[in-house]
Order: structure tokens, then C-alpha cells, then sequence
């Protein structure tokens, strides 16, 4: 009956604003936090990670392509061998930015292009993923399952758990429909909120075509840029709420 | 008896080099490595610590304003928040790169304009050691005598080294003669190197007045970017080994 | 009875939003556009340059210290030769990209730091200016008067119209009264709108202290990024319109 | 019996130094010069700016990925439209850094990966250099031949010059021999200037395979990044200077 609400996090930078992280961090339970190559910088890590301990939301890396005018959107033609250090020099440095202030990052959440190649790249997955094991072993990883990442995970020894779109569309065989395809994204909150109760109750999601298919899930996805955000946010943590759910920081689930 | 031969070193970025550091790192005994603002790149640390850990050289992070195309010379108008979050940022990411091939960041000393500001800022550098401290209290500093961070680091717990620059003339208090002053820089390798070897003796220097001034310190200093920095660390090196020094890294030394 | 209503603009950046640009177009009859260094890229640049064009809004550069993160905002110890090379660099990036959909950069306003230094600094507004006058003699200068970018403008042979802040509150040497200062700021947008009315009628502004000053000033000033901007400017251009005020772009004034 | 040598320049970048640029600019007679993206910096490109105008050489604009840590060698999935903004913007700035000083970008040749794509893209070609054409005719392109750009330089009725390379060899097609394959560098720099000197009084190369063919260009290509690059350069000026050859700058020949 346990459930994460996650959200990536802290992708503003200087004096531009990307969505309304003060609040979302007030309704979700744990947050991947954007370190400065495909968004955020400095200041805005500090802010948002005082912020979640404030919250008692768990810290997490969300390391990108160094691409922030493409929002780490580009699939970066770059070697095994330097997104190994770059996934190291971001995870590091808000984990330096957290320590400080008394926490750790205790999850890893890849961005964007890199986090999509990740589905299926396997050596990649094995050399990034080795590497945040070998950073350390108690780092856990959300992740989309049958991905290299998720296998990558496993193979090294860390933990893991299953993310669950509250807002999107899962065919029959339990993958997303893409963007784009009618009826892929659900803009009624109060119908995404109760595919995440039927989740909870029953472990099970009701595919686009009406197929009840299993899923195995404990954290839900809230896209922080996506308009509505908080709005979907508050709309599922009332729904848990009020059903008997208990929202706990990722940590607490594994 | 024990002296450290420490050198600033990683300011190459992408296609560029800066010093010859693969040669340099078999010289010296403690490396403090740029951390991507000032000079520096991912791969360029990841290459930089896997060198100096071959060599048995220690770690340092060296970190400074975020202006690589001033090399982190100019006085950024920054706050103490934000400078706070940027040595964390980049101190995290090298020890992130540095601990997935095993090794630590051991010791720290800020770049450029940075570490001139601390040398009497006596605010600035409570906040940032404070913060250097906060995220690991055997980090070790080395520093110029008598300078704001020193104070900071002293009082804050945390263990100090004192620096010497060979190849630098001090005058009667103990202080470096400014660059532009005649005479302040000395060109002689073999000079330099004697007066290694008269620190290692009898503790002293000779001023630039000729005056024989008590000087404590157990680091020597070689700026890897000076034309020549190769051959003033092999005169030195040299020097040491020739008359009975022992050359340690600087976590060996406190 | 003419007046130009001149907005900053294009201070967007890849995936972040400043302010709502394809609105104010509508409203305004010149734009100072970013060029990439303070704010903005290409791609901005572009889209920005081409709506302007569409609305029959003059084309304006504006350069900024190269400093996104903190949206040029600081005064970065950078030399002359330096800032002209910089100057020239955007002022051509955003006017060949003008030139390809068949426009000019017709003015140019400093931005943020760099104008407020240039207030006072003779030496580096000679420079700066001096350089823009070497690149294209039609530049305009829109300048807030008794400026050190006033007088390099003219001293360089340049046409300059004045700048008047409909929003803002002025003392009783002209000069505005410093933000944070209670009453610096005018709220009402209708009040600020009848103030450029007055302007325009009688040549005069209510001083901060009820004093009735001369002012002469053809240029509007409505800043993009503050909320409101695009009410502040809709109220201003309908005072103008239902009063006999003809709004023209800042190349018809001069 | 005029020849144009032409080097790749300014790709300096703050601090870090890329080839001997003041020596080879007292060789050569046309220069593409970096813009800021894939290399060079405002500075470095004024300085390149006057340092061609004081030998007389050609300004040509050097456009590439905006990509400095990779220098430009990356091929990023970038739209066409983006691309063509980059390049006005690239373009505009340094021809505004050269009309300060009384001269004018006078060619165009793209860089790296971004030069590569375009020797088979027709479409981006088409896009790309059709900007150019719109920001000014008179810009020559120097060209592969049979490539893209060189089919999309004379669509847009803009002039182009062949470049031969005097230190590479060539297929029975009149194709570069790929770098990696053996004898695809000539290393030895009286060899390659002997190559100049064919193909100027015969209009022919020899290829890899000992065939002759025709071939007919105009401009000499010298890799300012080569090791070598400066006493390559030297080679040829000599032996066109010594055997008749006039050393033209790119303009002076179409």
C-alpha cells in the first residue's frame, strides 16, 4: 500500500523559471533534480534541495547531455567513455551540494535523450551503471521496466523500483504509447488519479485498448514541466490520501 | 625530512592542452585538479586522476570561478551562497570521478582570483571552507601563511599545510615579492632547487634582502601552466632525492 | 505627436520562457532584441527578428555582458578591447540574421550591467560607441538623457532619441528615482499610460514631489520581463491611439 | 599561375593557444577564421581580424557546431532551421569584428563535422548556403569539388574556388584517400609542395595509385592545427615563389 510520488526536479537555471518546484515539492515524496548539464546550476540545486529536505522529499540525480539550450533533448553523438565521467561529475556534484546540508542523494533518474537511449543501449546502461555503483552501492534507480537500465541495475547489485505514468497511455504488452498517438496522455487528473488507485488496489493498469493488464509499480511519475503538474500532483496524492494510500519517500520502499 | 612537490594540473579543456601534465605527474606528489569552471572538462579529470593514481599521486580539487575563457583570473561579482554552491559542485564531481577508480579527494586549494580573494576574506572563507568541511573534515588544505584561509581552515577543524613557492622571492615578512617586481621570479632551476633544500635543512629562505627569514612549510609549489614547470619540478625533485629528502604526498605529511 | 514604444525582447533561452514576446510585438513599435549573451540564442534571435518584421516593429541590438546565468545583471571586470569585440559580435550575429529575412538592425541599447556602467563611464562608452558608429553609421541611439552613451553618440555622429520609463517615478532633476525607493515604481497601468499622454501633450512629467518638469523624450520604455508588461504596454498604446498619439517605429522619429 | 593559400585560423579560445597563428598569417593569403562556436572567442578573432589585415590576407568566416569542448568534430542533431540561424550568427559577428577595422569577410568554408555533413547534404546545403547568400552575394565559397555545397554555392549564383590539399593524397576519382589508410598523409613537406607545383603547371595530381589526373584548383589548403603547419606553408610559398607561382589572396582570383 506504499507509493512514491517522484518528479524530476530543479530545471530552471539563473533567472529562467521551469515549473513550479516550491509547491511540487510539497506533494511529492521524492524528486530527481536536473545538475546543471541539460538544466539547472548551483544556486538552483542548493534551492531545490533544501527545499525537499525541508519536505522530507528523497534527493536525486538527474543527469543529462550537457545541452542546456536543447534541454538534453539531442541524442549527443559522445562516447561510453565520457558520459561515464559525466554522469560521475553531476551525480557527485549534488551529492556534495546535498551532503552539505545534511542529506545524501539516495536515487538516480537519467534525463532526457540519455535516459531514452538507456532503455535499450546495454553496454552503455553497464558502463554508466557500474559507475554510480561503484560511487555507491546504495544509490537506488527508478526505473521503466524490460530496460537496459533496469537490467544494468540488477546486474550491479543496486536496488531498484518501477515507475508507473499516471498521465499516459500503456498498451497491451504494458510499453507506452507514444506521445503524439491519440488518447497517449490522460488530462483528466481525477481519471489519472484513479488509474493510480487501481494500481495500488489491484496491481493492475487498463491498457488503451480496455485490456486489464498486471503491473508491478510503487513509484508514480509527475512531469514537473509538463502544464498541470501540480495540479495532477495534488490530484493523486488526495486520491491516496483518501483511499488509504501511504506516500513514502522512494528510500523507504526497497 | 618529508616534502610534498604539489602542482596545479587538469587545465587542459577538450581540444586543448594546458602544461604538459602526464609528465608532470611523475614528478610531483600532490596534484590539485581543475574542476571544469576555470579550466578542465570531465574527461579531462577522469584522465587526470587515473594518471595520478598510477603515480601515487594525491588528489586535490581546485576549484574556481566558473569563466574558462578568463581561466578563472577575473574577480566575479559573486555571492558567498552561490561561490558556496559552486566549490561543493565542483569538489563533488571530482571526488564522484575520482572514487569510482577508488581513490579520494584528499586535499583542496582554490584557483586564481578565488584563492586570492581568500587570502583576505575572512567571511568568504568561512563560508567555504565551512562548507568544504561540511562535506568531508579530512580534506586537507594547503595554504599561504597568514591568509583568511588558513583562519577558516584552522577553525573549522580541518588539517593545513603551508606552501612554498621556489621558485617565488619572498621578502623580510615572510610575503611574496609581487610578479612585476624585479627579481621576483627566479628563473634558475638549480637556484630554485637550493632553496628547496635550504627550507628542508634549516627551515629558512633567504629574502629577497638577503636576510635569512625562519619559513615553515612542507609543500612546494610548481605552477604546471609556466613554460619550464617540467624541468623546475625535476630540478627539485632531483635535489631531494640527492640530499636525503623524502618526497610524500600530502596526506602522508599531517 | 509621434512616439515609438520600445520593449527588450527575445531574452528567451533554447527551452526557457522571459516574457511574452509574440504579444508585445503586437504592441510595441521597436524591439531591443538580446544576442546571445545575456539571454537569447540563435533560434530566439530568429523567431524574434521575423515577428518584429511582421508587425512593423524596428529591429534592435541588444548586447549584454556574456553571462546567462545571471541574465547580464553583473558587473563583470572585463576590458574595453574586450567589450568592443563583444559589442561588435552581436550587433553582427543579430543583424545578419535580420539581413537574411530581409531587414536591418536599425538601433542598438546596451543591456542591464553594461548600460549602467555606460551611464558613467566616458571612456568605455567612447569605445563602445565609437565601434558601433564604425560598423554603421544609421545606427540609433536610444539613450536616457545626460548619459555617457548620450554623449559618445553624439560625439560619434549618431542620431539618439531619448527614453522615457512610463512606469517609473522621476525626481526633480529628471533623473528616476532608484527602485526600492516607495513610490519608484507606478502600478497603475492607467496612471503610467497618462503619463505618457502628458508627456506628449504638454512635454512635461510630474516629478515624484508634484513638481511639473519639462522632459523631452520619444521613446517608451515598457521591460518585457516584468509581469504586466503586456497589459502596461496594451494601455499605453490605447491612450496613444484614442488621444491623437501616432506610434511609430523609432527609425520614423529620427 | 595564381594561387591562393588558405588556412583554417582563430581557433584559439581564451587562454588555450591552437597553432602559431601570427606566423602562419605572414604565409598564407586567405583565412577562415573561427566565430566562436566550434573555437575562437571574440578577442581571438579581432586579434586574427588585424593580424590578416596587416599581412593582407583574405577574412573568411569559419563557421561550425557550436561545440567548443568537442571542437566542433561532433555531428549534432541539429534542424535546419537552427542551423541556418548559427551560421548567419557566426557569419554576422566576425564580419562585424572586421568592418570595425575596415575590411569585410570575404569567404565563407564551413567547419569540421558541420562541413563534412555538407559535402552530401544537398537539402541543408541548399539551406545553409542560400543564408548566405541572402546576408551578402559577393561571399566566394572555396569547395571540395563535386559536393554539396559547391552545387548549392553556384545555384545561389555565389563564386567558388577548388581547394586542393597539398599534404593529402588522392584516389583515381580525385577523391581524398581517407585519413587511417597508408599514404593517405604526405609527411614530407618538399613532396607536398611539389604537388602545388604540378598541379599549377599541369593542372594535374598524381594519385595514390601513380596515375595522373586532372584536377583543377586555386586554393592551397593548410591545416593551421597540423603540427608542422607553419614549415608545411613555408615549403609551399617557397617553391610557388621560386618557380613562378603568384600568391593571390581567395578574391584576387575570381
Amino acid at each position: 500500500m506504499k507509493i512514491d510520488i517522484n518528479s524530476d526536479m530543479g530545471e530552471a537555471f539563473g533567472p529562467y523559471r521551469m515549473g513550479d518546484d516550491d509547491t511540487l515539492l510539497t506533494l511529492v515524496s521524492s524528486a530527481n533534480i536536473a545538475c546543471g548539464f541539460h538544466a539547472g546550476d548551483p544556486d538552483v540545486m542548493a534551492h531545490t534541495v533544501a527545499t525537499a529536505i525541508k519536505n522530507g522529499v528523497d534527493i536525486g540525480a538527474h543527469p543529462g547531455f550537457d545541452d542546456k539550450r536543447h534541454f538534453g533533448r539531442r541524442r549527443l553523438p559522445t562516447d561510453a567513455k565520457s558520459l561515464k565521467s559525466e554522469t560521475l561529475y553531476q551525480l557527485g556534484a549534488l551529492d556534495a551540494i546535498a551532503r552539505e546540508q545534511g542529506a545524501r542523494v539516495s536515487h538516480l533518474s537519467f534525463h532526457g535523450a540519455l535516459g531514452n537511449i538507456l532503455y535499450k543501449d546495454r553496454e552503455l546502461a553497464d558502463v554508466l551503471v557500474g559507475a554510480v555503483a561503484a560511487f555507491n552501492r546504495d544509490i537506488i534507480f527508478p526505473v521503466t521496466p524490460n530496460t537496459a537500465t533496469e537490467a544494468a541495475a540488477i546486474k550491479h547489485g543496486l536496488r531498484t523500483v518501477r515507475k508507473f505514468f499516471a498521465d499516459r497511455a500503456y498498451d497491451n504488452n504494458g510499453l507506452l504509447v507514444p506521445r503524439g498517438t491519440p488518447g497517449s496522455i490522460i488530462h483528466d487528473h481525477d481519471v489519472a488519479a484513479k488509474r493510480v488507485l487501481q494500481l495500488l488496489d489491484s496491481g493492475t493498469v487498463t491498457t488503451i485498448d480496455g485490456e486489464t493488464l498486471r503491473m508491478q509499480a510503487q513509484v508514480v511519475m509527475v512531469h514537473s514541466e509538463t502544464p498541470g503538474a501540480v495540479e495532477l500532483a495534488r490530484a493523486i496524492r488526495n486520491a491516496l490520501e483518501t483511499n488509504g494510500g501511504e506516500i513514502v519517500p522512494m528510500s523507504k520502499l526497497v
